[in-house]
């Protein structure tokens, strides 16, 4: 039996390669397409680690700062990222204005475990959850309750009101997919703050959701439910996490004050910005890679999302710097407002529906930029299959493997595409970083930034050429 | 054509795991062992990833210091990993004395190119290439050739009599195999010194062979040619290395004096160190995961291969945190000088075929502690294919692929093994810290680390279990 499924194994993978090498010479008059997309797809790898031109681009964004949406210094980037593309000599760099929300984090965020006669006091590393309200200007001073997790809380109910909840729930490092302990330990600090609100809390300190033990606190949006009053909320750093723990073991009546000055300004105009490569035969036909270009306003921005976006530009530099035009229209997008709320998304897809344009596929690239291992697809079966085929293409770009499953945010506002592509890198790292002072140019390293990007480069190109 | 070839894949997938558990039903009385494998694997990862405890232990090894074979601190390190064997209770923890070489680098490495009426002087960022003679005390001073590669130098030969050669050529970027541009690259460093003394060279000045663009020298080993003059060799810092050769290019006959104290010394005594969970079936039957636990005198030795062996005890630590004593021994292995000659290794296999032991298999962890890819296997090709089925269960641990390949330098030096196993991580970093200062502990990444050792374990436990 064993022999058999090896025999098996042996026979279909020598298929697989005679199937895709039909399959080319099926959708192209070259029945040398197959060597040709080979040796296409290792020129583009080559070009990419040689020059590592995006990589290059990055630290120049970098240099700008973070980017929160609807902020000066993103406005100043959106700005040097329309002369970049227009530099590069791209096809129709358009601005498109997004009315986006503005939150300011203000000068003050502190917090401090108050002296007592049992304790001395201690300051916290923390930073306020974006969209938080601010505390009074002299802060709030209450009674800490530590809840485990958003499983615990409605157990814990009658201990909260008037008291600061401090959400302590690590993400769980068991898991090898540290998106999905992402996932489960976010709730605390998106819906956290309202949970707590409706037991009385009167502000909320909530565990930074990193797999980095260090004590830098990592940020990310807070979701205030209409109903419910509206409290201040602040992650914490991982060390300050387990001292505060520490402490309200020693001194369950351990008081702390928490100060912020972050506020809420009225909504303001940005932009989503991109450029394209025009089909050189089915200009009208559009597949998008992109990024987002607002970040949280710590560290750079680095992986979440500068890279995503400047891998998304390497892909038409590479082509460009290659000498070679598309069969479909291929373009750049750099989304605003992922990080609150997807403004810019929904406004382009809005305006990707209302063209002559039709949008066969978009990949997006949000995930860090980390050595590669593969593409997740939202597609009918045979989009899929037909995908997996190019395989061979993608290797050199270390690809491993094109699986059924999500794109990412910003395309899905995108109607009708035939695959939402969502490009995966390696994630063990990427937590590390997201949201916080850790996401800095540093961070990212240029061979792996510039694999991803030549992997989307080889899909785009593959897609603009044979379809889906 | 394309249609079949999916289906014909998706039945390929089935098959596949539905073979897999017949081969499982087959080969042990339990007809759940596919299920109990996948399980057991799981809890392998979900315990490494939560306990690193692994990774702590590289921490303490690191604070040793680098481990140089014959070094004084390289026997610190060797007495404290036995220690760290015996407080882990594994079985027969054994040191194996091994003859080494031993080489000492000396108080002074120094190189400047010197003030001329047309330059100024500039203090170059060197480090004596492993097994160099010294210079004299008062340095060596001479004019300097450079040479593009070591396929230049023949062409170059006239000119090189009495001069210092410097060898330029950069590992290629292009490649996504680094280890393959290393191969390439590191000729000029590995007998560059040699070629240069047939020419009549007086010293070698090497660009160190990394991906990283910085001023850190990265060594390695030279071999002198018997029949030539040894030369003085050092490696160059990348930023120092394109000082010079802008330096030559301005002006060709700058001078440049090198110093090294380096030397020989005679031959001493140092160990191989191994430990093992005795098999609870076939305890003469033996699967080996090693590395090796010399180092070079610069950083500490983190990735390169500290971490390989503690990498290698952690699979002993996981079997035992999870109460599991496998059918065949699963021995982990620290050899001896990798880097000056595998004497270690040469010793290990000789013992290994004096005795009655059978060793079926040996896993080799070389390539840093990066997150996993891979497994490369010499092997017949049942043997690989067998361990091809065990896919399903590696997967939580990131091994996307086993493939026919190398094992590696230290696990060949055993006989009539019947796998030899190269672990294989994502290795686009790993030269950045090879060899050089920046080889620290701070550059390994726990979950990554921990993840090459949950992968191990869970190879040896099936090799253990099921046999190859």
């Amino acid at each position: 039996m064993k022999k058999k499924s090896a025999s098996c194994r042996i026979i279909v993978l020598v298929m697989s390669v005679c199937f895709a090498r039909t399959a080319f010479s099926q959708a192209d008059p070259d029945t040398l397409a197959f060597d040709r997309y080979l040796q296409i797809s290792r020129m583009i790898v080559q070009r990419a680690l040689t020059d590592t031109a995006g990589y290059h681009l990055l630290r120049g964004l970098c240099r700008i700062g973070p980017r929160l949406v609807g902020s000066d210094n993103s406005m100043k980037a959106i700005l040097w990222a329309k002369k970049t593309m227009e530099n590069l000599g791209f096809d129709n760099v358009t601005l498109q204005p997004v009315q986006v929300p503005r939150w300011i984090r203000g000068d003050v965020e502190s917090a401090e475990i108050l002296r007592s006669p049992a304790m001395p006091g201690r300051e916290l590393s923390v930073a306020a959850l974006g969209g938080s309200i601010p505390t009074p200007a002299e802060g709030i001073e209450a009674e800490v309750v530590e809840v485990p997790g958003m499983d615990s809380i409605e157990m814990l109910a009658d201990k909260i009101a008037g008291k600061i909840v401090f959400f302590n729930e690590p993400m769980d490092p068991g898991r090898t997919e540290t998106f999905s302990a992402y996932g489960r330990a976010v709730a605390q600090r998106v819906r956290g703050p309202s949970e707590a609100a409706k037991a009385g809390a009167v502000g909320v300190i909530v565990r930074s959701v990193t797999t980095k033990y260090d004590n830098v606190p990592h940020v990310g949006t807070l979701i205030y439910a209409d109903s419910l009053p509206r409290i201040p909320a602040a992650a914490i750093g991982l060390r300050d996490a387990d001292a505060l723990h520490e402490t309200l073991k020693k001194n369950p009546r351990a008081r702390v004050r928490l100060t912020l000055s972050c506020r809420n300004a009225p909504d303001t105009l940005s932009y989503n910005l991109f450029c394209e490569i025009t089909g050189r035969e089915k200009p009208e036909e559009v597949v998008v890679v992109g990024g987002h270009f607002d970040s949280w306003d710590k560290g750079h921005g680095a992986h979440d999302d500068g890279a995503g976006c400047l891998q998304a530009l390497e892909v038409l530099s590479l082509l460009k710097r290659l000498a070679i035009q598309p069969r479909r229209t291929i373009r750049s997008v750099f989304f605003i407002n992922e990080e609150f709320g997807l403004n810019g998304a929904v406004e382009y897809g809005r305006w990707a529906q209302s063209g002559r344009e039709k949008h066969i596929a978009a990949v997006e690239a949000d995930r860090g930029a980390l050595t590669p291992r593969g593409f997740s697809v939202g597609s009918n079966p045979a989009v899929l299959e037909k995908m997996q085929s190019w395989l061979p293409f993608l290797s050199s770009a270390l690809i491993e493997w094109i699986r059924k499953g999500g794109g990412g945010a910003d395309i899905a506002q995108i109607k009708n595409v035939q695959a939402y592509i969502g490009y995966v890198p390696d994630v063990q790292r990427y937590f590390d970083f997201h949201h916080s002072d850790n996401d800095v140019f540093s961070a990212v390293h240029p061979r792996e930034f510039e694999l991803g990007a030549a992997a989307m480069t080889i899909l785009a190109y593959l897609i603009s050429e044979e379809g889906l």
